[in-house]
């Protein structure tokens, strides 16, 4: 059975599953229309660790008390190409929607916006957020700090975020070229699944709670620490302490708890969101002509041994996202019956007994 | 004789002598000061290869024709946060200065000013222009394309830059934090140095020219490549070519010819400069305090075997630069003797015989 593929839900489908989840769990139907979307857009680009499954999470900081039901974001501090927001403990999808919101609209009169957020919560991946320039042939950039999940270079205790950047930015026929990522080597959710799985690692991933190498990924449980991607990870992580921690006024550092752990707990991490008028530059068109020329000559390349093509940021995210647009999100059945026993909790009609009859 | 330090110029001294070789190359006097001073600044926070060891590279652009004497550096496009500069091939410590004071200027009305630049030249250490945001409270960031001297992730050729990105932030007491990196995992130039020296390199720094990891820093100018900072690191420089190259209507990939070689051509690169005003945030000495703050929770990380110490970015040339600014700049013997020839070709008095006296 674990060989078979997992049965796809329609995007329409689960996105609506999703927001009656949160409107139960005491979110206004907008509101919980952009949580829903800010999750399926996660797993429709692939990234399944960031997407539906993360909702009894949220669910639980709602319930719980972490997050503000019925938030009041607002603008506590502005200039005309910039703004703080106050996330008034609210999801953080939220607060990171309406900031990337007024960024794009600064960006419409003054060129750019540059609008941050504090006193927020988990935001999901930053690409989300980034690719809501896209339409209106704008870049986007959205930056954010979390609970302290990785060393400083030479340290070996987890004091620092990871903290995810994402950057998007429009091609004519390539689809769009998204980056997002984190500032460890490797991502904490790969670990644990070799943890679980029990693989060996390479090592310098992670060291033990001594600050030795180890291709051990048990050691991260056992008091071990995430490395960064060199002292370069290292220094952008503080960057992004700085620039969405310390200019917005938020937590930083082990200031931050973790927001699947502490669900009644405010998060209050900052985040960053930056739009970019390209027509205040170039004209849009020939940008995006450009972009494919660039393409085009990325590609041409010679490859290394075994390696098929070069492929662009987010060019395998853009693949699946128009596959599953088509065909639908696999709902593997450790998710669906996760997501079936919240929505018993919660009196909602669950979707998933079409697939996995036993549930 | 190797082995004794270097003799130290006091930096006014050096200043002006760089200063006066621009003059003789054809610059204006105000030209020729902000060069020298981009040169100066980078031999200060202890960057030498970016330093004054530069200086023949420049006159030649100036003397064969690459780079333009007398420059109209103007705006071409313009929105109340943006601008785009045309360069007019000035070198590009020019355009650049000229980038990051507007960048200021508009930061100071409009909270952010995002300043880009094209037909542009290499602009030396990107942290030059990020810290001149520093004395007026604001975060400066810049950022440049280059020639293709580095492999895209699971490339075997040097087909894309290596696009070197900068960040400053004032703190209190503890120096300014500034990260300035380039996206390969090592600087070409420390790979040509073992080269040199007959030694080897790790390997994960470059491939030879068969696409084959190696040890052998030989390798690199016999067709080899330098890797990128992991697939992260790539991703970076396919921003660094989208914001400072396409955005800007600049050259990109392999379309710069290498700026120390080809120095009768024009380069045409581009770069992007960008100011954020603490104070339309939060107040800038709670900022600053902040830091300071930061600084020492990262700092109290329990650290590696055998590290003394968690450093923050920017920390080490800090000291140097404090150091140097009392003590003055070693000037070696090989670079002095390169300054002394190229100051009688241009006819300039050079002061490099109070040390060397056989000069």
């Amino acid at each position: 059975m674990n060989d078979q593929p997992s049965p796809r839900m329609p995007v329409a489908e689960l996105q609506a599953f999703v927001t009656s989840i949160f409107m139960a769990a005491g979110l206004g139907e907008d509101d919980a229309r952009t949580m829903a979307g800010s999750l399926v857009a996660a797993d429709l680009r692939g990234t399944h660790s960031h997407g539906v499954i993360r909702l009894p999470f949220l669910v639980d900081r709602l319930l719980q008390g972490g997050a503000n039901r019925q938030p009041d974001i607002r603008v506590v501090n502005e200039a005309p190409g910039t703004a703080l927001l106050d996330g008034d403990r609210a999801l953080g999808a939220l607060t990171a929607t309406r900031a990337m919101e007024l960024a794009i609209e600064k960006a419409a009169t003054q060129g750019i916006g540059f609008v941050t957020a504090r006193n927020s919560d988990f935001i999901g991946t930053c690409a989300h957020y980034a690719m809501m320039a896209l339409p209106r042939n704008m870049i986007g950039i959205a930056w954010t700090n979390g609970f302290p999940g990785m060393a400083p270079w030479g340290g070996r205790s987890n004091t620092i975020g990871n903290n995810p950047i994402a950057f998007a930015a429009p091609s004519l026929s390539h689809g769009p070229i998204v980056l997002d990522m984190a500032l460890s080597v490797a991502a904490g959710g790969r670990i644990r699944l070799a943890a679980k799985n029990g693989e060996k690692i390479p090592n310098d991933w992670l060291v033990d709670s001594k600050g030795q190498p180890t291709d051990d990924p048990q050691a991260l449980a056992a008091g071990g620490a995430l490395l960064p991607l060199g002292y370069k990870g290292y220094g952008l992580a503080v960057f992004g302490e700085i620039l969405c921690g310390v200019l917005t006024g938020s937590r930083i550092l082990s200031e931050i708890p973790a927001w699947f752990k502490d669900t009644d707990s405010a998060i209050g991490n900052g985040h960053l969101h930056i739009a970019i008028d390209i027509a205040r530059f170039v004209e849009p068109e020939a940008f995006k002509l450009r972009i494919d020329g660039m393409v085009s000559l990325l590609k041409a390349t010679p490859l290394m041994p075994e390696v098929r093509e070069i492929l662009l940021p987010g060019e395998r995210a853009w693949r699946t996202q128009q596959q599953q647009e088509k065909d639908g999100i696999p709902v593997p059945l450790p998710v669906a019956a996760d997501l079936q026993a919240l929505a018993r909790r919660l009196g909602v009609k669950a979707p998933f007994s079409a697939f996995y009859s036993f549930l």
